[in-house]
C-alpha cells in the first residue's frame, strides 16, 4: 500500500472537506472556529495558502498540509505549515511523512526556517513528533487557546532551521 | 497641546498613510514588504483589523495602531495590536499612550490577552517599552526577520494577560 503525497487540487476539496471537519469541530488541535463551514475551510485550507499537499493511499485521501509564508518583507523567509490526518489513518507516521515532503518543498521554494505559531501543549503527539523532527520550542503563550474540555492551555511556537 | 485618541475613520487615510510608508519602506521593524503599497497598507491597517485608532494633536495626526484577533477559534480571546508613531513626534510618550488605550480597548471588547507575535529583536526602543508595559517576552524567533542593514536578526513574541 504506497503512500503518495502530491499537490491539491480543486478536485480533491470533497475529500479533504471530512479530515478538516473533524479535527476543527473537535476543536482541541487547531485555532479555527469549531462550526468552520466548507467555504470558510476552503478558503482557509486551500486559497489563502501558498500551496497545499493530499496524501492518498489507493486514491484515498488519508492526510493534507499546506505551506505558506508566515510573515511578509523581512519575515519572508520563514514558512508556515498546517497538517491534517484522517482518524482512519492515525498511527501510522503520515504526519511524520507529510512533515518530511513539507520541509523539502519549503527548501524548493525557497524558504529558510518553518515556523509552526501555535501548537496547543496538550496535543502532546504533534508536540513529540515536531520535536523529534527537529523542531525548537521556542515559545510559550500562557493560556492563549481555550481548550474545550481542559480550559486555558498553554500554546507553543515550534522553530527549525531549515538551510545546513 | 491635548493629545486625543479616537477610532480612525475612512477620512484618515490619507494622513495615516505617510505614517505607514516611512515605518514600512524603511523596512527595520514591521514585517510587511518595504514597497507595500498605499492600497495594501489601507487593507492592512484600516480593513483587515477590528479597529483602528489615531492618535492627534491640533487636529494632526501623529500616530496610529490597530487592534484584531490574533487566532480564531479556541484562541480568539487574545487579540493582536500594531503601533505606529510618525518621526515628527517620537520621544513624546504617544506609543505608551496608545498602548494604554489599546489595552483599555481589549479589555472593553472581551479579549482577556494581548500578544506581540513579531517584535524585531533589534528594535529595542519598542522592546523596552513593551517591557515596561508589562509584556512578557515568551518566545524568541532565531533568525526570523531579515534586516535591512544587520542581516538576520531574531524576532521576539511578547504577551501579557490583561485580566486581573
Amino acid at each position: 500500500m504506497l503512500m503518495q503525497i502530491r499537490e491539491a487540487t480543486e478536485a480533491d476539496v470533497e475529500a479533504i472537506w471530512p479530515i478538516f471537519h473533524e479535527i476543527v469541530a473537535a476543536g482541541e488541535t487547531y485555532a479555527y472556529p469549531q462550526n468552520t463551514s466548507k467555504e470558510e475551510a476552503n478558503r482557509l485550507w486551500m486559497q489563502g495558502p501558498r500551496k497545499t499537499y493530499v496524501a492518498e493511499q489507493e486514491r484515498q485521501i488519508l492526510g493534507t498540509y499546506f505551506i505558506k509564508t508566515n510573515q511578509a518583507g523581512g519575515g519572508s523567509h520563514v514558512c508556515n505549515c498546517g497538517y491534517m490526518v484522517s482518524s482512519k489513518a492515525r498511527g501510522q507516521g503520515l504526519a511524520t511523512s507529510m512533515c518530511e515532503h513539507s520541509q523539502r518543498v519549503a527548501v524548493e521554494l525557497g524558504y529558510k526556517a518553518m515556523q509552526f505559531n501555535f501548537v496547543v501543549a496538550s496535543n502532546e503527539g504533534a508536540l513529540g513528533l515536531w520535536t523529534k523532527l527537529g523542531f525548537e520550542t521556542v515559545g510559550r503563550l500562557p493560556r492563549a487557546f481555550n481548550h474545550p474540555r481542559l480550559g486555558y492551555v498553554d500554546a507553543l511556537v515550534m522553530y527549525k532551521w531549515l538551510e545546513p
